[in-house]
């Protein structure tokens, strides 16, 4: 095998990691937390189905955006993931996934690490029409989950609707016919104790 | 949330259950099995790395193929993993995934389930070139395990070199570069008593 095509494989089998990566969300039949790769293939999949419900859909590539969705929490292999409820945990998030970005990206061959580096940080940014349509796919799964969980990690984090609507504000803009279920979600979590009064 | 929208989120939280699937690979530190969506998750995201060395890599569109990856398993929310090397299982195999197809992506509206059950179907013939390419990543991504876990599912399906070869043929078409790799894996898998001798 020459050496491209080795560096490429060590990186695939390296990546498996991302099956070990746990976050907070459950599975929706509520049975365990999922890993960073279902939440990854989770949003990679949604973003296929609701494309045409963004907003701006014209001017957003899905394709970039999949690929975004399918790379975007890469660097938690090493730099773990960090619960967007937790204030203490997002303060060193950048310096830890910038150094794991080095590391992880740092397998491939330049070019091609150079790429999969840019497509993340661009989702990372959130500013332009793939990544803040692949960023609101990213809340929006937690969110859809909580909803038929309980609202799982919103007890686990003990929020406020202050704290929930901050997190899936994006959605209003980007996916703006779900504007309506999210409110009376948000609603049912407050009326149902999931969610602290602002 | 108009009807259409409503169904799209419904059929959202219904492939939730693709994290319910366990597949007889194992992670590639051997601590448990691998689920549908990871595995999902972690051939789309070969297909990114590994486009470029596909021999048919011009006639190859890379998003169709990720596509492809992620829905190829979806049937088997209702269909369940068959392993490769059970045969029985591989018997009503057809039929079985037939009768998902129907119920699950008849939860989308038609165009799109349309969609999808094309892509599925393009995938499960493995004719065109996009699907001969993701369906060698679907045989890669778990031989590549077995190459790191002392050939788990090899040793688990008691199979001899020539059913290895049967599944893994399709790499060396697909992606001639791998080939001695692979070669020289099944030798390893052979000496090791991971596979047997024909």
């Amino acid at each position: 095998m020459d050496e491209r095509l080795r560096s490429q494989i060590d990186f695939i089998i390296e990546v498996d990691k991302m099956k070990n990566i746990l976050r907070q969300t459950l599975l929706c039949d509520g049975s365990r937390r999922e890993t960073d790769a279902e939440h990854s293939w989770h949003i990679a999949t949604m973003a296929l189905i609701l494309h045409e419900q963004a907003r701006d859909r014209v001017r957003i590539d899905p394709n970039r955006a999949v690929r975004m969705c399918l790379v975007h929490d890469l660097v938690e292999i090493y730099a773990g993931d960090t619960f967007a409820f937790d204030p203490k945990g997002n303060e060193d998030k950048a310096a830890r996934e910038n150094a794991a970005a080095i590391r992880l990206f740092g397998m491939l061959p330049a070019d091609q690490g150079g790429e999969i580096e840019a497509l993340w940080r661009e989702f990372d940014r959130a500013e332009s029409p793939d990544a803040r349509f692949a960023a609101a796919l990213d809340r929006l799964q937690p969110f859809l989950s909580n909803s038929v969980t309980g609202g799982h990690t919103w007890k686990l984090g003990k929020v406020d609707r202050k704290q929930v609507m901050r997190r899936i504000g994006l959605v209003e803009e980007v996916l703006p016919g779900l504007w309506p279920f999210v409110l009376e979600t948000v609603e049912t979590g407050v009326r149902e104790g999931w969610i602290g009064e602002d």
